[in-house]
């Protein structure tokens, strides 16, 4: 049996959009720049592919532009807004456990003269809105939380920090990264008085190499990249058409199977959660009482590597990370787990199952399975 | 029948490289990141693209990095490269006809700050090696010249350009966007004393949303995208896999087509040259006695409004591009054309043809036809 449970490093692309980006690559491959047919009709597939994730944001198409992936939308968003609003002051607020996409550039916009405040978060790696309010300041331009922890599976409180910002500080940027959130949890930008939220296409079974940044009509970037202009100057560079129109059935299917899907994952999740932490020296990260991302789950295996225990798990066909994949091939400390303040010998000792669509009950048990038979044989080598 | 005769703005995609993007989307869709299997597979991948990229320009694979277009690697040598230097000095030596990815990326940098210079060009487009030599100064850092320009071909003297920094100014970073010359003309940066060359796949039948930036051994970059530290922490994200296997397939029919294409393709861009340029009122651009790119042939008609003919071409089944397609969304004069000095009046009169290993003398014959038809019909509606 295979159970490929590493989807929030990566999945499987639906066939349906593996479709759509072949058919574009040899039949529609015009460029949208193009004055004639075949530009218009490439044109036509990046705004039909606008008006189908518009809908899934309750916003305008105008209010979505195509970039490469999810790291490029956290670095066009952080410096494009840095840049835009220097004038106004050089704060930023993030938190400790952002995606490295995010936590690196705040790192770049640090040298660049930026100050950056980075958020605690509790045991369960959930922001402080207290925290939050005490940090803002009268230079602050721009907060960047993320919507799910990639590593844990954390959900922020989005709509009350977008409420606090709105009636404290109602001038400040709200972006948030939602590479992990989109397609799993619903969040409407508006609502939540988010300006910027970042998606990355391959974690919801569209193609890797594109994703999108969701701006609120108030927003302006400075570009990151420059060139012919294209999307109206802000990201240059002909469009990756095929991407797009994968992205875009992407998110079309995505959608139409969230309520089914979670509610789906959530149990298959409670379950091994359950299961697992019955398991003496295991312990669960992030879970708050199953308040978190329905597809992510990380347990902690006192006393087991969790290299060794990936490699284990994968000699029996099963896929699973240790620490965030987008991470794991530098061997630093997460920074996710540091902050949640697991035990220091733990932090080594945690692996991530990350499900999605084409995860079943089956895989499921299969990996409770192996990872209980497993962790013994794995101690035997470590304990006196 | 139909004639796309535009493939300098785009091309379409080998059938063979719609087929391995869409088998690693649906087949191998690890995240190269991942320790496990699926993202040793999908690693293998890049490797293997790396090396068969590198055969095409002699290179180490080493020397590859992948990125999501020409328009970022252009953006990421120049940036890149300026950061990098700039303690050392603040002078970048470009031309007046660039793509649009280096005028603008100088554009930005000049408010960051450094200074350019923009080299003027022959009537044929072909930059001055005596100015370039009279443009060096102690504190000159890059230079940036392309190897063909996309409006009208011409091709520059890469080797001799790179001969005399190599002789005159041995620690100047030497930059070329070859976009447009990559797979038409073979180039060997190290023979040339090429540091950075810039490579778009949709331009060689491969995917939209990759391409590659060479970078020769001494060459440091400070990177314009930051997050996960892929590639060496040079360009961040997930790597685009099936695009990155596509781009290497591509590379690899169009090296093996190169020998045949181009030859036929400089035979078939002769023959209408001459049979165009014989019309009264037409002339070539950046001809220079057929020593431009094989595969494009730019022509201005007097009387004639480029766009009008561009749609009377269309209603035919034949889609040519007026002036770059990378630009032609926002209709600014082409600087290319300015540089070379063309008739005001012909600015707005001129087209360009564009072949690819698809296109057949067919085509071509039947192109000709229907402009020589066509012109005296435009005409009557402009000659009193």
């Amino acid at each position: 049996m295979e159970a490929y449970l590493d989807n929030s490093a990566t999945t499987r692309a639906y066939p349906e959009v593996a479709d759509i980006v072949k058919q574009v690559m040899l039949g529609d491959y015009g460029n949208p720049s193009s004055m004639h047919m075949k530009g218009v009709e490439a044109e036509k597939y990046i705004k039909d592919a606008k008006q189908t994730i518009a809908s899934s944001l309750k916003c305008k198409p105008e209010n979505i532009l195509f970039t490469s992936g999810g790291t490029e939308s956290d670095n066009l968003a952080l410096i494009g807004t840095a840049e835009t609003m220097k004038r106004r002051g050089k704060h930023i607020i993030t938190t400790q456990i952002e995606h490295p996409a995010v936590l690196e550039t705040c790192e770049f916009l640090s040298k660049e003269g930026y100050e950056i405040t980075y958020l605690p978060v509790d045991k369960d790696g959930v922001v402080s809105l207290d925290a939050l309010k005490s940090a803002l300041r009268p230079d602050t331009i721009l907060v960047s939380i993320m919507h799910v922890n990639n590593e844990i599976g954390a959900v922020q409180p989005i709509e009350e920090i977008g409420q606090i910002l709105s009636d404290n500080a109602p001038d400040v940027i709200f972006h948030t990264d939602a590479v992990q959130g989109y397609g799993k949890i619903r969040l409407i930008p508006k609502k939540c008085h988010v300006d910027l939220l970042s998606v990355s296409g391959h974690k919801i079974h569209g193609p890797k190499g594109v994703g999108f940044l969701y701006m609120s009509d108030r927003v302006r970037l400075r570009p990151i990249i420059f060139g012919g202009g294209q999307q109206k100057g802000l990201r240059s560079g002909t469009e990756n058409v095929p991407g797009i129109a994968g992205l875009a059935e992407a998110v079309k299917i995505t959608m139409a199977n969230l309520d089914e899907d979670m509610p789906r994952l959530s149990e298959l999740k409670r379950v091994a959660a359950e299961r697992l932490s019955s398991i003496e020296g295991v312990s669960l990260n992030g879970y708050r009482d199953g308040n978190s991302a329905p597809n992510i789950l990380s347990i902690s295996i006192e006393d087991v590597r969790a290299e060794v225990m990936l490699h284990a798990l994968e000699d029996k066909g099963i896929y699973v990370s240790s620490g965030s994949a987008c991470a794991s091939n530098k061997p630093a400390i997460s920074a996710t787990l540091k902050a949640i303040g697991i035990d220091n010998k733990l932090l080594d000792s945690t692996i991530r199952i990350s499900m999605s669509h084409y995860t079943s009950a089956e895989e499921i048990e299969y990996a409770c399975e192996c990872i209980e038979q497993t962790i013994p044989a794995l101690r035997k080598y470590v304990r006196k």
